[in-house]
């Protein structure tokens, strides 16, 4: 069986199960507290030398870090239902809308770089929350429109770029992200709300989520 | 024929520049000067909202931003040579390599960002040049062990890693950056230095770099 070493509020670990829900693949999670600072203990960097979640242990032991990766590899090794259209140039729109977050987005607001502003450059609370909302504003303000009005990102069907979003979209909400002028969005994020898949992924629904 | 939308530094142009060589796939290009904000421009932001480069234009005027997009694109549209290993777990190791450069390096020292910490947070020159060797040196430090003791960073074939790695070093350097703690990176990227597609693909020999 695999093995997900996440974090429930981890925005990667998010992304990766709701992959694994959308195929109904069988993991079971092991929680690495990234609050504890559970990422740089000598065991789990023997997993993944970069310190950072998650990383997918397969049933032989051999790990796979980056979700970026693990969803790729969990998309050819489990093609159904797939996680990316079949379409050339659909394919490769469906891989640029999740960059847009996974690259351009997310990595800037992750908690290490977080950690960097507040300790070795002295920014306070205010500016650390503009900087964390700037950058979902400047990614979101320029994929909204590249969304179109289907019931998920690239579609009926729910994919690669709903893994990347609604995370993005919990991160944001979270940190109180003005969200008024992103209507798909907010659709996506609303029709994913209702679907099994993301609400078995959510993070308040893992194991190692606080009691509510 | 394919146009290319880039600048001679950009980092993630150049990594689209070196697939290209490697497969030998005619592209003409269209320069975008990031120093001069045509990214912003409204001819730009029609073809790429986020207003970053590159932007890869097919022969039929389709648009796909986003390198990690392209990358592979252009590994399915043209499969020899291939960028990606054929073994599953191996295409996961080399997308995952991929992505801590290309998800957790280089996204915090882009221009925009950078301009965000001197301009909004008032961040010196010092404490900037800090930043982009700090993100540097923590992914070197956690993936030169993993690059292995082959002639590129998947065995003795180019491939998607070296795309990524050659420009993140070339920047490292261009900012001064110690180097002297990776020798599997500084191997891969001597040998890739003597490569043509690697030559071809450099910012110096750009139609948009300055005369030397």
């Amino acid at each position: 069986m695999l093995t997900l070493h996440g974090y429930f509020r981890s925005s990667a670990a998010y992304r990766v199960r709701i992959a694994l829900q959308l195929k109904g693949i069988a993991y079971q999670s092991a929680a690495v507290n990234l609050l504890a600072g559970e990422q740089r203990s000598a065991a789990y960097l023997a997993r993944n030398p970069q310190g950072l979640l998650p990383a997918l242990e397969l049933a032989d032991g051999e790990i796979i870090s980056q979700s970026p990766a693990i969803l790729e590899y969990l998309d050819e090794q489990w093609p159904t239902p797939p996680l990316l259209p079949s379409q050339p140039l659909a394919r490769a729109r469906a891989r640029a809308l999740a960059a847009a977050i996974g690259c351009d987005t997310h990595p800037l607001n992750n908690l290490r770089v977080l950690n960097y502003l507040t300790g070795q450059l002295g920014v306070d609370q205010a500016a650390k929350t503009s900087w964390y909302h700037h950058w979902i504003a400047t990614t979101f303000a320029a994929i909204d429109g590249q969304l179109g009005s289907a019931e998920f990102a690239a579609g009926d069907q729910p994919g690669l770029v709903d893994c990347y979003l609604v995370p993005q979209v919990y991160n944001a909400l979270r940190f109180d992200q003005p969200m008024g002028a992103y209507p798909n969005i907010n659709r996506i994020y609303a029709n994913c709300g209702q679907h099994p898949a993301f609400i078995a992924a959510a993070p308040e629904q893992q194991p190692d989520a606080p009691a509510a």
